[in-house]
């Protein structure tokens, strides 16, 4: 599994140890006094006590139960009552990536990272861009998240009178797969359509609007949606100029907490009310109540699903995305189970 | 399994989409506009959404995922973002009778509901009779509350000073069995004895009194008890007229969840104190409360007794009854399970 | 299992019955008129109705179901509607002993209760001691609990502030085994230390100390630590005389009460403010708040844990008790499970 996922928001690792669970694997995460964040084994391996449960001693990890100290680089430097220090006594850790307001672990081979993997998130630092984000956990495996994003039509439905208009359920979509980069990318283009109050009460547009809705999901875990929003009929000029235009980047990264549940880290970038915080506010408000939506009704569905067996569903057309990303999904848990020659 | 269970309160089932489950089977009921009760399968075939978790259109229930909509007949009528209905959308459903507060519901095959099967309860609709009812979840298997409606006797210990007198532990029982028609009789005859304050405060009858408890079981899932309590030396003149004395029909409708869950519906009928609001809170009052006892009793049973393995049991003169039921379900389970020539 | 384990406090056994689990075994306790513990099996044979839910009838106990009653040598007196009482009727029982605070019950062969294992408690008793004692349950397995107990380096981070100084977990350990009474020995001298405020609070006593630790483990259900705290440089004068040190001789019982819950008894005698209920409060509130601090931790551990497989664990000097202590435990179960010629 050569992936990166996000961990944690960087806002929330520093000097008290933090327990996350990332594919079934504890970590403990901090900073040390220079700023670098620190993901590793939380469990000691002298008698299994969480590491999270323990203190920090300057860059050190101390454990709570018997005092047994680690460096950041999982070394082990002191064991109480002798001056020797088993070396199995050092855990491991993991890489770790800060980019924006995201802390991305690498859970891959832990001793080479792959950085070309991380997914390219700009508009956190460009100047002119904006961004405000969260995390809810999810009762629901990743799967479903997944198939939530990839068919924005439950907009409608779900997020009716926020995010969701008819419109978006009736607009066709186009699919398309790129396997090299392991992309898959949804296109809706609704022209002349309600602006619904996500926008209106951010942008300040109003209906009809046109309304693009440009899905960029890298398999397994992060997830882009393109969104333009603008008066009906103003069209960009060439690739860059569209100033009669509002652009979000609205980005998920699913991480896996085990089979059954996951992080559901988003965040929302925008191109319009930079540094304004009431803009900050109604989006951070308006984009978590939409989540906790989603969560009520993937906690909903993970609770109908037995542990292993799924009943058979029927697919859509509105579903082509989201049947392309299960795809692409179990096409890289094939290709890593596959004998290989390196 | 060709049989009838009750499945909900009429009262209970309107225009909220209402969530049951009977034998591990999940149901969605509703009504339609012209209040013909409808059960449906609770799972919407495209995610997995629970058709209960959405709303009603007309006569039709709406997923509350992506908006698939489905007929009081289980068909598919709107999928969105395309015009073509996969017939594979289709939910299955099941039949229905609702009699006085009850709806059953028919778990055998779908397309043949056996109308001759369901019990006969003519006192919910007859002349010269009212009743009430309630329903308690229990987290214990339908068998345990068999045996406990079967053998009455736990009425002097468990339900003291409420519906219990020492005479009913005392009184000896006959048992008889009606393998064709599934039934088993038990009667206790109890003359001369104390008036318990169920039926002191509900018909004014005063210590001694005649008590008739007549057991009439309809495996696996509805059980009528028929009280008389009389004056002490009152006698029926002839099968009918009977003035001296009350008459009370107590309904339980035993329906599985699971195989640890229950539902208990209960009923009380009465040829007394009918239309007085009085009569009905006191009886009401007092028969939920017998039914709570039960409840904690039969679910600490269920907490000790494991998954499987049953302890080995002593059982008594006042079991006969318990287990003439026990061996008239294992024999349906058993003529069920047999090949037929069908 | 030829063991004795610490079923209840004397306190908590009287005319209400005490539902307990020891090593999986359901069993309930209450005392007959003239004060002597009962214990049985928690189960009426008739319909597996707890006893424990039920009431005292004098010296017998009826089930609370049916009215079945028992006699405390677990015979069956009394069966509702015959006059024959079954004899497959009766309930198993365990023999008990009373000692100080503790309740003891056999869980070994019924018939053969053999005392002489029972531990040597003389400090509840004697004059010129005082005692105070508690119990915490622990969702932790039992083993947990020994390997705390046996490795009291953990005080000075677990229990810094309350009973460890940094001085426990430097002094070196002495281990012994005595095979033959399957008992280990965890000696650890502290001379010229900083007296705790579990100490200093209760005694009086000011750094520097010296303080003894002198563990005496008898596998696998006691636990006896012999304290001394003195004046640096004050020695015993013989065996006997030694005034002006304090002593306190700190008992565990050790309870499985299944393969992942432990009952944690403690109790605290002292030879010094004898009588002082003051000094009980001071030493019964910290020592329960160190109690408390285990429990915190050990079932952290324990949720980590798996349910069958342990991790890799690496083990210390600090460790040579708890390791003797494994195996010690390991082989009373060999032994167990070998043929035997009896």
């Amino acid at each position: 599994m050569q992936r990166w996922y996000v961990v944690a928001a960087g806002d929330d690792v520093g000097s008290t140890p933090l327990a996350r669970t990332v594919c079934g694997e504890r970590l403990v995460l901090y900073r040390t006094t220079d700023g670098a964040p620190v993901a590793m084994n939380d469990r000691c391996p002298h008698r299994n006590f969480p590491l999270s449960a323990g203190v920090l001693c300057g860059d050190e990890i101390q454990c709570g139960y018997h005092g047994l100290r680690f460096r950041p680089d999982g070394r082990c430097s002191f064991a109480p009552g002798q001056d020797r220090i088993p070396s199995r006594a050092d855990v491991t850790t993991r890489p770790l990536a800060e980019i924006g307001p995201w802390i991305w672990v690498w859970m891959g081979d832990p001793g080479r990272p792959d950085a070309t993997r991380l997914p390219d998130t700009p508009w956190f630092d460009e100047d002119g861009w904006s961004h405000v984000h969260g995390m809810e956990p999810l009762d629901a495996r990743y799967g479903l998240l997944v198939d939530n994003l990839l068919d924005l039509s439950h907009e409608t439905y779900l997020h009716a009178g926020l995010i969701g208009t008819p419109e978006v359920a009736e607009s066709p979509i186009t699919t398309t797969v790129d396997k090299e980069r392991g992309v898959v990318h949804v296109t809706r283009r609704m022209e002349s359509v309600e602006c619904p109050s996500f926008y209106s009460g951010s942008t300040g547009l109003e209906s009809p609007i046109d309304r693009w809705q440009d899905i960029e999901y890298h398999a397994p875990g992060c997830y882009v949606l393109h969104v333009r929003v603008a008066p009906h009929g103003s069209v960009p000029d060439g690739d860059v100029d569209d100033p009669r235009a509002a652009h979000l980047e609205v980005l998920y990264a699913i991480t896996p907490i085990d089979e059954h549940r996951t992080m559901d880290f988003w965040a929302v970038c925008r191109d319009f009310g930079v540094g304004d915080p009431d803009v900050d506010r109604f989006i951070a408000s308006l984009n978590r109540e939409v989540v906790l939506q989603d969560v009520v009704a993937l906690n909903l569905i993970e609770s109908r699903l037995g542990a292993d067996i799924d009943p058979p569903e029927v697919s859509l057309k509105i579903d082509t995305g989201g049947l392309a990303a299960r795809r692409m999904i179990a096409a890289m848990i094939e290709s890593e189970l596959a004998p290989t020659n390196a």
